[in-house]
This record gives C-alpha cells, sequence and structure tokens, in this order.
C-alpha cells in the first residue's frame, strides 16, 4: 500500500463552516494571545511571563524567569500559527509584530547557539542536565516548526538562522558519538519539527538527528534513568503505573504496543516516528506506527476524538477505559492525534485515518476554543455537572466553563496553529493521484488546474467539485468517503461514476477539462450512536451524530439532571439549521423519556420503575458546548 | 417522642449467623491482630510498631516511634474488643494478655498523667501543640473506651485509673478556663468515650469536657487556625473544598447541616455530639443531631451502609454523590454510622435508625473482613474491575481483595470491637418497654425474665421470641419492623397480634407469663431495588436486596465484563440456601441478558442495539464478595 503524497501546498479555504473561526483567529484569538504572552491581560488572568523572560534573557529587561521550563514554547507555537494565517491572510502589521517577536528571541540567543531563556537566565552550567522534564528539547522543536513555517511563507530567515544554529548547537551535544548525551526529549516534538526542517534544508544531519531521537527512545541502559542518577533529578513517576512510559520511554518505540503515558507527548511522538518512517522507508517503524495507531483509535479514543482518559499524568489509561466525567482529553492531545493521523495517511492511502482526523478536528479540538475566541478548554469533557467540578476533587480538572488563560498555556496557541494551518489537512497529492481527505470549501491546484470545492459541510453531505484549467489535465481524483458515511453517490459531469470506494477513498481517473464537475452525495442521516461494549462506562447508553458532528446535550436547552433521560427516538427527528444559535448550527431534535424525579423520600426503594414522560430534546454540536451558560452537558444518554 | 431506653445489658447471643463471625474472632482475629500489634506476622506485612512504642516509651527497649502519630489507638480498639470478647467468651489466657498489654500501657505513663507514645519519645516538650492533626485525644478516647469496656467485664481498675489519669491531665490542659487551650481534637472519638466514663463515674467534670469538646469545635476564632499561626503546622487541607470542615471544624457543629469531611471523623462526632444531647437533652444539639443524620443517610449513603464517596480526604462529597467505583466507603466509616444510629435510637424510638444501623452491620461492615479473619478492607467499594484497580490511578485506593494488615490499621481493630460487642445493638429497655431493634438470636433479660429468640436471620422472617420467668412481668414488647418489609404477620401464643406498626416498632403490651411466645414473620421477599433518581451514578440500575441483605455479583459466578448484563427479572427468581459456599449463604438465582460483544471492530457505531442472549445470575450477599478470587465484582446493573 502506498501513501497519499505529499500536501498539496496550493489549497484556499473559502469554507462557511470554517471561515467564521478562522476569521476569528485573525480578528481576536492571534491579537489576544500576542497580548497574553506579553502579560497585558487583565490582572485576574494567569500571566504568560514568555515575552519578558525573552527580553530578560536578551539582556534587554532585569528579572528571574517566570513561569514553566517550557515557557518558550508558547511564542513559537503563536508564531507558527501567525506564519500559517499569513499565508492566508496577509498583515503587514501582525507581520511586524512577529518579526518585532523574532527580533527579541534571536537576541536572546547565545553565542554557541544555545537558547532557552530558563537556563540562560538561571545559569547555562545546568543546561542539557535535564532532557527527561525540563523540555529544552521541545521548545527547540517548536522553535523549529514556527522558523519552518515563517519561511516558507515570508521567505525571511532569521528565525530559521536561529533555528540552524541552536540544531547545530544541540547536534554538538547530543548524539551516538562518545562524548555527547545519548539522550531525547522527555517531551516529543522535535522529531516531527526536525522533519519539516529537513524537507527545507535536505541536511541529512537534521534527518539523522530525528532519527536518533526516535531510535535512542527506550534502549537499555535507560538515559533518563542515569540522567537522575548522574544529576539527582527527581522522578516523579517512580511510583505511578506507567513510570518511564509516562515519557513513551519505558520501552524502545518499536516495542511500544500501546498508547501509554502523556497524552499529549504520546501524539508528538507516534506523530516523529510516523514522518521518520516515511522519509526512511523503515518497515519496523512502519509497523511500530500501525500497532500505536491501533491502540489510539481503536481502543483508547473517545467519540469526540479526545484521547487520555484520567487526569493522572494527563495520560492514557488502559484498553477502553474512556470514563466521560473524569476525561482529561486535552485539547493539545487532539491536536496530535490530528498530526499524526494526517501521517499515518501520508504513509498509507487509508480513509480511516481521515476519518479520526476529521473526528478530532469537528470536534474535540474545536471545542477546546470558545466561539469568541479568547476562551479556551484545557479539558475536553463529554459529561460535566458543574457541582461535581467543584465539589469533587476528582474533577477539579474539570471546568464548566472555559478559561481565559492558563499557567500552562500549551492549548491556545496550538489552536491557532492548527486552525490557521487547516490548509494542509485537505488534500494530498501523488505523481498520478490528488486525494481530497477534508471536505472544506476552497480551491486544490494541481499543477495548473484549479479544483474549487463548495458545499455546506458538515451541515450537508452535498459537494460540488469543479476544474478550472487551461489545458485537460489527466489525474486520477481520490474522494474520501467517510466511514460514517453508507450510502453515497457520485456523478462526474451528471453522469453517475461507477468506481466503488477502496480503504475509504473512489479513485475517478480521467482526463479532466475545464468546468469538469464532480457531484458528491454523502447520505448524511442522524446516526444513533453506540460504544463498543467493552467500554464499561458507556454501556447501555447512545448519543447522536451527523455527519461528522457529535452532539450533545446541555441543560440550557433541555433543563438539568440530564441523566434521566433516555428512551431516545429517532422516530420524529428533526434536523434544524439555527443562524442565530451559537454562529449556526444545525441542532437536532428527538423525543426521548425523562423519568420523574417526584415521590422520592428515601435512598434506595424496591418500588416500580419511576414513572416517564415525554421530552423534545434539543441537541446541539459539541464543539460548541459551554458558549451560553454554566450547566450540565452530556454526549451519551441512556438508551 | 421520647427514647428506647438503655442498651439492655443482659443480652447474649447465639445465632447462626453470627456466630461464625465471632467464633473466627476469638480463634483468628483476636490473636492474629496481636501478633499485628507485636511486629510478628510475616516480613511482608506492613509493621504496627504499635506495642514496641509503648516499650520504647515505658524505657522497656530502645528505639524511635514507629507508624503514625495515632499508632497508640490500635492497641486501645484491640483491648476494648478483648473486654466485649470476655464478656461471652471467658479465656484467662487471653485476659492475661491483655493484662499484659495493660501492664506495658501503664508503664508509659507519665508522671503528670500524659501518656501519648509519639511525644514520649519524640519529645514531650511537644506536646499538646497539634490539636488538629496529632490524635493526642483521639488516642485517648480509644484508651477511654478500652479502660472503661475493661473495667465493665473483668471489674479491673488498672487501665481505667491510667485513663482517669490521663483525663485528670487533659482536663488540666484544655477547657474554657484562661490559661487552657480552648482546643478539641482534629479526629473526634474523645467526646463519646467521656460520655461512657461519664456512665461509670458520674463524675460531672467528664461529661463537662465532653460538651465542652462539641461546644466549642468550629466556634470563632477559630481554634485550629490560632493553633497552626501559633505553631507553623501545616495545613493540608487548605486549598481542598472542605478546608476545616475536613475536621468537621469549619462551623459550630449546630450550624453544620451537612454530612462533610473525613467520613470517619464525622461519624465519631456525630455519635458524640447524640451521647451528649442524650444526656444533656439539648434541644439544639438534638436538632444539629437529627440535621446530620438526615444529610448522612437520606443523601449521602450507599445501599450498603458505607459513607464516604471520595478517596480524596476519605470524605463526603456532595449531595447524591455516590459512585460505586471511586467510593471510599471506610469500614471505619460504616461502624461510625453504626454508633451514631444506636445513639439515634436511644435519643428517639424510630426504625429508621435501626434500619440504617442492621443495612451498615449486615452488608458495609461485615465486608471490611474475610470470612477466615484475617485479611481486611478499608475500602468498601460497589463495583470493582481488577484491571482498574491496577492501572487507573484514580482507583489505586479500591483493592480487588483484602489485604493483610494496614500502615493505618483503624480498621482490622474497629471490626473486633464492633462484632464483639454485637450485644449492645441488639436491645433497648426502657421503665416499661423492651425494644428489640435486630434479630440476633440469643436471650435477652429483662428483669427476672429472659427473653429466648431465635430463627434463621437474615436468611428467614420467621422469629421466634419466648419467654421464660419465674413470675409474670408486665411489660411491652416493642418489636421492630423493618424499612424493608412490607407485610409481616404476629401472633402472641398463637393469636394474631393487632397492634400496628408506630415508627418503626409494633408495640404490644401485656403481662408475660412463663412460656409465653410471640412469632413474628417478617416477609422477606426478593427485592429489586432503585436508587433515588438525584444518584446519577446508578440512573438506570437496579440490584436485589432480600430482607436486610444487599446482594452482588461476582466474576466467579457470573463471568467478567459484568457491565454488560441487564434486563433483570425476577419472573423465576429462585432462593437458594448454600452451606458449602462463603461459609454458608443464600444465593439468589435470577434471570438476565448478557450483551455480545461480537461483531465490534470500531469503537463507535451506528449499529443497532446489540444482541443479548438470556444469562442464569447467581447473586452472593454482598459482605461475602472477594473470598474466592479475584476478579470483577458488581451491586448495580442495568436493569
Amino acid at each position: 500500500m502506498s501513501g497519499c503524497g505529499k500536501i498539496s501546498n496550493g489549497v484556499t479555504i473559502n469554507d462557511g463552516f470554517f471561515n467564521r473561526f478562522r476569521e476569528t483567529l485573525i480578528r481576536e484569538g492571534i491579537p489576544y494571545q500576542w497580548e497574553a504572552l506579553n502579560d497585558r491581560l487583565p490582572a485576574d488572568t494567569e500571566p504568560s511571563y514568555c515575552i519578558r523572560n525573552f527580553r530578560i534573557a536578551a539582556g534587554k529587561e532585569e528579572g528571574s524567569h517566570g513561569g514553566f521550563v517550557f515557557q518558550d514554547s508558547d511564542v513559537y507555537k503563536w508564531l507558527e500559527g501567525v506564519a500559517f494565517s499569513l499565508r492566508w491572510h496577509p498583515d503587514p502589521a501582525l507581520e511586524a509584530t512577529a518579526d518585532e517577536a523574532i527580533s527579541i528571541i534571536a537576541e536572546a540567543q547565545q553565542p554557541d547557539g544555545y537558547l532557552d531563556t530558563y537556563y540562560i537566565i538561571n545559569g547555562l552550567e545546568k543546561r542539557w542536565t535535564n532532557l527527561k522534564d525540563h523540555h529544552e528539547l521541545y521548545c527547540a522543536g517548536h522553535m523549529i516548526e514556527a522558523a519552518v513555517a515563517y519561511y516558507m511563507v515570508t521567505g525571511k530567515r532569521r528565525l530559521l538562522d536561529v533555528a540552524l544554529r541552536f540544531v547545530d548547537h544541540i547536534d554538538s551535544v547530543i548524539g551516538p558519538e562518545e562524548g555527547k548525551l545519548h539522550g531525547y526529549p522527555g517531551h516529543p516534538v522535535i522529531e516531527m519539527a526536525l522533519m519539516r526542517l529537513y524537507e527545507v534544508t535536505k541536511d541529512p544531519r537534521h534527518l539523522h538527528l530525528a532519527e536518533y531521537f526516535v531510535n535512542e527512545r527506550g534502549q537499555s541502559p535507560l538515559f533518563f534513568e542515569e540522567e537522575d542518577r548522574r544529576t539527582g533529578n527527581n522522578f516523579y513517576w517512580k511510583n505511578s503505573p506507567f513510570r518511564y512510559q509516562y515519557y513513551q520511554a519505558g520501552k524502545p518505540v518499536r516495542a511500544q504496543k500501546d498508547a501509554e503515558g502523556h497524552s499529549v507527548r504520546a501524539m508528538y511522538l507516534f506523530s516523529g516516528m510516523a514522518d521518520v518512517a516515511r522519509e526512511t522507508g523503515d518497515e519496523s517503524l512502519i509497523t511500530a506506527c500501525r500497532n500505536l495507531w491501533e491502540s489510539t483509535t481503536k481502543r483508547r479514543m473517545y467519540i469526540t476524538g479526545a484521547v487520555g482518559s484520567t487526569e493522572y499524568g494527563e495520560a492514557f489509561s488502559f484498553d477502553y477505559d474512556l470514563p466521560n466525567d473524569t476525561i482529561y482529553g486535552e485539547t493539545c492531545a487532539s491536536i496530535g492525534l490530528c498530526f499524526f493521523a494526517r501521517r499515518m495517511l501520508m504513509l498509507e492511502a487509508r480513509g480511516e485515518y481521515a476519518d479520526v482526523m476529521e473526528r478530532a478536528l469537528y470536534n474535540g479540538i474545536l471545542s477546546g476554543m470558545q466561539l469568541d475566541g479568547k476562551r479556551f478548554f484545557y479539558v475536553n469533557p463529554l459529561e460535566v455537572v458543574p457541582e461535581a467540578c467543584e465539589k469533587d476533587p476528582h474533577k477539579r480538572h474539570v471546568k464548566p466553563e472555559r478559561q481565559k488563560w492558563f499557567g500552562c498555556a500549551c492549548c491556545p496557541p496550538n489552536l491557532i496553529r492548527m486552525l490557521a494551518s487547516l490548509e494542509d489537512y485537505i488534500a494530498t497529492e501523488t505523481a498520478d493521484t490528488l486525494y481530497i481527505h477534508l471536505y472544506i470549501g476552497g480551491e486544490i491546484k494541481s499543477g495548473d488546474a484549479v479544483l474549487t470545492l463548495t458545499g455546506n459541510y458538515p451541515w450537508d453531505g452535498k459537494i460540488q467539485l469543479e476544474f478550472r484549467t487551461e489545458r485537460p489535465i489527466c489525474k486520477t481524483i481520490a474522494l474520501r468517503i467517510p466511514g460514517w458515511c453508507h450510502s453515497c453517490t457520485i456523478m462526474v459531469n451528471d453522469m453517475a461514476a461507477t468506481e466503488k470506494p477502496r480503504d475509504g477513498y473512489v479513485y475517478i481517473p480521467r482526463i479532466w477539462g475545464d468546468g469538469d464537475r464532480i457531484d458528491l452525495c454523502l447520505d448524511m442521516p442522524v446516526r444513533m450512536m453506540r460504544a463498543n461494549p467493552r467500554i464499561r462506562k458507556d454501556a447501555g447508553l447512545v448519543t447522536l451524530c451527523r455527519g461528522p458532528i457529535v452532539y450533545c446535550l446541555e441543560e440550557a436547552d433541555n433543563g438539568g439532571d440530564l441523566h434521566l433521560l433516555h428512551g431516545l427516538s429517532l422516530a420524529h427527528a428533526r434536523v434544524q439549521w439555527e443562524p442565530e444559535t451559537l454562529g449556526g448550527v444545525m441542532t437536532l431534535i428527538t423525543e426521548a423519556e425523562r423519568e420523574s424525579r417526584l415521590g422520592w423520600d428515601n435512598l434506595y426503594d424496591d418500588c416500580p420503575a419511576p414513572a416517564s414522560t415525554p421530552v423534545q430534546l434539543r441537541w446541539i454540536p459539541y464543539y460548541a458546548w459551554a458558549n451560553r451558560s454554566v450547566g450540565e452537558m452530556r454526549v451519551w444518554i441512556r438508551q
């Protein structure tokens, strides 16, 4: 099986659904986060310290380092997001701000290329003594990703040069050679960053360093164990069930069969592994990626594309353990799942990868941001009772409303870079085939031809693709048929196509001329969903999906005590476009029953089943929950 | 409304159900725990240090203090249990061992009466500087309880004198007078202990000190806050939702409307409050007791009589928050609930108090001990999946099998003293009425008359009471009609009694002669139980009870994946006496359905409801779970 080729770099988006989110990003998200990074948000907001740390490191300001050891990464992620946004929304003022940020970053770089404000401020003699927990390589990774993106979009090399010097420094300190540290990052990301850098530089040292980080990880004797012994660093996860697997470093990556430990780290590592595997063709690494994909998406993923079942270690737990109310489901982890899915897709043309990418994108990722772009979820639960968030200490990580900022602010800029780079998730191209993975409206260039995609996805399954080309082109168009779609029709210039889907794609080979048109109609009924019976916490429960959208019930529409709802019926289900609700959403109206609470005095009784009365339920898309008032929310209800 | 009088002190037990547990106590439990207290259990067991600490404090051995600050209480609780056991099972060798323990304890007492090995060993200058967390008053309370029990049973004063001297010392250090600490214990128990002491001594100082501890608690300015300020002690619960209510000290006891904080402390405090209220007749305190009873038993109690919904703080959480799998449900808390219930009963003759006492006793207390008397549960869950206990860090407090001993070994000796003193829970007597609360077989003396109770409770609802008396006695016999019983008949000398139950008791006034007989027949069908719809985690679930016994399903009988069971029917339910199973239990055989796991590859699907096949379920009494093999267990299943 072959991959889906390279990311099409001639994609522009013009999409009824995503335009709104992306305009919010430009109008609110990016400027708001720049204010946050500069500590200019109101005083009741968690401070960032991020830019201030760089100014201190550059000798432009006095003070001590603020925030976490990985604080630098926030501005890198913001810069990467800005770079992507400039690709589709040129903005000289924003670019000037970004250049200003880059300038401060560059001034903080040390003569030997080193750049991490935590150690520059607190003492360089301590650098590289805690690869396990001190995130220098993590920050370097995000710097590289920002540098590559900024260079690719603006052509400006300043940050790229900073990154290249830092990579040279890293390469001189870490690696297989004697006298170097035989280490790797406690928090992966540099693996995929180096692979992106390699795409630009084609410098084999960049590929080899990425490979080294992937292959050395978890080898015996364990670097982290030796590092702790040498430096006296603390091993926080000593008594945890996952121990070094918290870092996905408990065993070599090819021996890892399950997605374990910190879920964001896992997703970033697996993405880097897939990048290296694609470049090197290493079959054992491809197999490892497939195993970890299976574990993640077939046994340890929520219906929303959330991953990470437990707050303890922000981690995966065990197969089919998917509690809805104590979930971690970090926004960054779903973003990471999207990274991983796209990379698996580039390894193998299988629709299941794009299905998961779409699931995470339209549900567990979008839910991370308030519709106004100014508040964020770290944790994305599938069941919330506000009283429990307040009073049950084991649910205090679950918030019933989005927060303005976080001490650990990984998610907000991750949302920026994800949404600003959506172009890169829509289509890929091999020599002879153009793959369409996501039905986001806009234009896709292929050679000299332009394919225009229009429709009203995800609210409607009818999608039109039209060619504009000066001369006919010979190309197979591979259209993804989503896993959720049980019936579809494809018309090519009003003639029914006869091709059948293969591994999730319908391949239409043809010489396409100007004005040629494909009409894809994905049947998009309301679907009553059930969970795999191995998922204990979903036993006997159902929920609704339509197209890629997972729905939920909110107290605002359905009253409290959502656990009393049952007997969901699709008999008279209605799909209702509500332009004024939550920025415009398709709501679902269904019938169900609500159990009565009346007549109960005791806690337990052998009375008959409680009476129920018919109720009409109003379902909203999961991603839009918690945008009106604080209240209960549930994805799953009793059948 | 008046109370049920005093505990009948002429009760002897001869009961098919409890004899076995109590013989195990004599044969195994008491000697085993003595070995534990002396650190003579196998090396893989948690050490106790308890007796060793006393020997060091008495100058008979060198060394440092081992274990927790409250380690002393373990031997006091053991001694109390031994005292109760000697009442019904005289054992000179055991009494000699107890005397030996008492001798070591007495030798450790300081000239001024102080006695707590932690401070004697670590430095007396620090004593009374951490009433909040250092348990000196808690240990004193258990010493008093042991001393009173040992004195009452054996007539020996040595431990009583030690206790009296210690109380004199406490009275000289703590109290309302200027120059004394205006404090109270972080862990209650001394309140009810002093009330028991007062029963023996009638020394008003003992009553007043108990009253003081109850009334001063939570008053402003808060003693614990001032103590922390003065001494620099740590306040562990500063950022918890309950703060000082962890200690039930966040407000004065009369202002406390909810059972909050550490559940064992709550139960012990409420018991002490009820003791003081009964003695003083203080209406505001009686009202406070009633409020806390309502909160505990009408909104925060499990069907097994377990209390304490969360491991965090071993605490109550909030109304109707009763998760079955992350529960704390400490054995000691159910024992404390039994204490509280009995004291409420002595305040007011209402069957609901005895109902809760019975519920806790036959379920959540007995479950704490293995049938062989040598292993113990601290936490008593209603739903267990062994894999989750191992791999979900938020369930690591839940064990799928009982443990040999604990670093904090409060539960095992608490079980001894509870079961060894069962006589005191069966009957109470006022001037004219003899109340029968629990149908445990044996004899109850009332004046010169003896009432013999026989039957096969809890397996059978037929109970016979027969008088032996030389001369007729005029007495109202008040028979409790359990809340679970919807239909019963009472025959007095084969004539149907016409009295109707009033607040849970049928009162039969009569002049009783020798050979007079009451036949009580409590209808005892299998009951399908539902939980109050406000309990979110039990929505849509059912379980079975019969008489006072709560049933559960184990993997050993029903296979794993118990969450797939549903469709419980009582249509062909069978009740089956199995003498060879679990020491002899009545099992229940019912029909239900088991959902198939077949055909699932994905995690989520819009497939039809999964197929189910009929299965026969075998239910065992909850108290007997985890006595065969490690496996799944569930009390509640889908309806």
